[in-house]
């Protein structure tokens, strides 16, 4: 190593997720100045780009002399290539860690502190532990009104910015989540923007779920949009179905939501600020909220959606945005399929209007449509309602979504998986109810999202009697080896369907 | 991959500190079908061990097929061997983690709770972040006393315990620490355990100081001692000074302040948690605590010291332990040394009465040993001091402090470090103070406390009048390299030494 920590990026294969981690040499000069007792944090800097990085220390075997290896996520954050110098240094003190401290210690924060701390996570400047952190210390109500809206701020000013010039009222819908299946949102645009409301709807990919919208709709057509490309297909249709990945609106927000799923933390102050954050960078100012209620659905009761609703209506007065808080039955999966291409198979049989579409999910799909309609209308619900069902059952629905997807590149054809397994009853009786969390892990286990065509179709429904042998639904895999996981995970966990034996 | 999960465990020599990290190949079917959007948690069994790891990808280069990759301490806490077969399956879920969320939720948690987290954590099953998140919700005075009490014992119960039969009275001291190079330790248990006091001391090596008592003793003497050993010593001299590693007293004490100075926290009811656990697992029951009150100390003031005392009072009274707080001067560095071996150099000067003992550790060191000997007897402080001064003064701390490290093996010989520089003054003027914070990072970049010869011996104090040219201190490394990094440091921070520019 040079004097002045001059070393040569070495690519080593490791992904490490999103945390920044660089791997260096038991006896290089940095390392033993550094030492390695406790976290030790690393500065890197090549070019105009610079990150923080933990340090991971590696036998010589895995890196040759002078070069210093980097997890995925920072050789893509820095744009490296093989070989490239970097500059190595003692991290420097990263000055909102002092207010991420005060608000572990209970105190209020302005707006300028928790600006400085999601700019410091959005430039990579924060350890997964110290996100942890802030997101714990922020979580059990911990976080007053003006804090939520200054961190919706915040997290907005860190990204891309849609504007749309001429429309004074843009569009959008949110689903709080939880509940399998529950994909209605490729239907609700497709019938709101035909009746000419624009939405530019950005959706995420899985993050612990089965299928995300954006994952069900890659099945359909190309959802990874560039800013420019996404502004040109709403300019043409009126509305589009774009992964977030690329368009970089709230990214600060995905770095935090990683973090929060992996602590199965529901923080209300930052769902409400990652929610509205997303949709004022898309450029939107009327939004409708989903909020499914049920004892197996993120929400478990009334109350708790009541308290998330009184939220969101006070920040979005602080921002200016019209909302709308619906809350609907989230007490078992909607629609039959689950993981990405079964929920599209459903999302078109509803658009199409086939024999064998979902009821529960044309309706539930119907019903929030009606509701963004009379938001952009201000008829009554019952007419909003009955206009939805109109262009649903019309035909028009369908011809907007296929326009949708001719302007994203195009419809794509549904790929059928390799394997698949009925999931068969052992004994007769009555289905009482299905666990929507085991049914998730079954449909991830299989494989999705990561393998589309992987997940589930339910052959029953709550209050169906069950003859011994029947399918109570079919495993879909892309591997042998990942539908005999999925299988011993069902033989394991058989009560997921929990069947009233008939005397 | 079998269908069962059995992989063969491949070392691959990647040291992620503590948390265990997992590597697998990105097409094997367990890495499609738990996913990898997010943090993806794995139980692997081998034997009666196992523990959850969390999953990391690599490409096909780094690894052979049905091959998994370890952390190093992954690796060694499974004690794996190359090719050993192991079971790879989905994490279960880990109970105790629901009654983290209701500590986060802002609820007290019961003994049992706090018994059930503490005990997860001691079996690998928390991911680093959720450690984070843990510590982050107890910190800020969220713990009351019933919970550090509860937290206490729960520490002391998943590691090893001694008892001292016949001993009712048995005795430890402790520092709360901030102030480099106030390494007292040694010297107060060699002048106590010389008077009869029996002190089974363990001390853990730096976390983030360029120092701790076990690196420091480690230049003297062997300090990584068995349970057995540790026995051994105390029975034959009364008293021990040995590091905390391999006893295994409060391990999972040691998981946890591995993330909490990582992220710089300082939650006062873990600080007494973790040091009572330490002393009631070693058997002591009379216990000194040294608290240093100063700017750049850990206790900043007077206040935030009794509030302190005041918690250790309420465990120690829960956990019929005696204790006495002392508060002491923490506004500058205590001896000239700072670094394992210039720390053991002042040490041995003060025992052996040299004539360049710095005066300030034997003053402080005399406070303690008085204060504790007084706890003892009874005796007044003024006479326990004149009691300490005539041990240190008559060569019988010297003679017992032999003793003792003849005991753990013999004393060593001092190795000088093989590269040195002097630190000068560029201006004439008074030295005004000199930062603690960062004197102690200058010495760790200089290698300490891996490098044990490493660190600085300061040659001025606070009041010195400087001229240009002056040595200010001498710094010390075992590379070229290292000492360069170090001196870069100081170069960018001269005024750590603040001088007045005399007019």
């Amino acid at each position: 190593m040079a004097k002045s920590g001059q070393m040569h990026a070495f690519y080593l294969g490791i992904d490490t997720h999103e945390e920044p981690i660089v791997f260096m040499r038991s006896e290089c000069d940095i390392c033993r100045a550094e030492g390695f007792t406790a976290n030790t944090r690393l500065q890197i800097l090549t070019g105009d780009k610079n990150l923080i990085a933990t340090l991971n220390i590696v036998n010589p075997s895995v890196l040759p002399p002078n070069h210093i290896g980097f997890s995925d996520s920072a050789w893509h954050y820095l744009g490296l290539k093989r070989g490239q110098p970097v500059r190595v240094r003692h991290a420097p003190l990263v000055g909102s860690l002092s207010s991420l401290r005060k608000k572990i210690y209970g105190h209020e924060l302005n707006a300028l502190e928790i600006n400085s701390i999601i700019h410091d996570i959005g430039r990579r400047f924060y350890s997964d532990i110290e996100i942890a952190s802030f997101l714990t210390a922020c979580a059990g109500g911990r976080l007053s009104l003006a804090e939520i809206t200054a961190l919706t701020r915040a997290m907005v000013n860190t990204g891309n910015q849609l504007h749309w010039p001429g429309q004074d009222r843009v569009f959008d819908k949110h689903c709080v989540g939880g509940l399998p299946g529950n994909r209605t949102t490729p239907i609700v645009i497709a019938i709101a923007s035909t009746a000419g409301l624009m939405i530019p709807k950005t959706s995420s990919r899985a993050i612990t779920s089965p299928a995300g919208t954006a994952d069900t709709m890659d099945v359909l057509t190309e959802v990874d949009l560039t800013l420019e490309q996404l502004k040109r297909v709403v300019t043409e249709t009126g509305a589009c179905l774009a992964a977030g990945g690329k368009v970089g609106l709230s990214p600060t927000d995905d770095l935090l939501i990683r973090v929060e799923r992996a602590l199965d933390l529901d923080s209300e102050g930052q769902l409400v600020a990652s929610v509205l954050s997303k949709k004022v960078a898309a450029g939107s100012n009327h939004i409708l909220i989903d909020m499914p209620v049920g004892p197996t659905a993120k929400l478990r009761d009334l109350d708790q959606a009541e308290k998330l609703a009184e939220l969101f209506y006070g920040v979005a007065a602080a921002l200016q945005l019209q909302i709308r808080c619906v809350i609907t039955d989230g007490t078992q999966t909607i629609g039959n399929g689950i993981g990405p291409t079964e929920e599209a198979r459903d999302v078109l049989a509803v658009l199409r209007n086939s024999a064998d579409a979902p009821r529960d999910l044309t309706e539930r799909a119907l019903y929030l449509a009606g509701q963004m309609l009379s938001m952009y209308s201000g008829d009554s619900e019952s007419a909003a309602l009955e206009q939805a069902r109109e262009i649903l059952y019309s035909g028009q629905a369908w011809q907007q979504f296929r326009r949708i997807c001719g302007a994203q590149g195009g419809l794509k054809e549904i790929v059928d998986a390799h394997y698949h397994s009925e999931l068969r009853a052992k004994h007769a009786g009555r289905l009482l109810k299905m666990d929507n969390r085991r049914l998730a892990q079954l449909a991830k286990l299989a494989g999705a999202p990561s393998s589309t065509a992987a997940g589930l179709r339910l052959r029953v429904k709550v209050g169906d009697s069950i003859v011994p042998g029947q399918p109570l639904a079919t495993l879909y895999a892309d591997s042998a080896g990942e539908l005999a996981y999925a299988r011993d995970y069902f033989r394991q966990n058989r009560d997921l369907f929990e069947i009233d034996i008939e005397q």
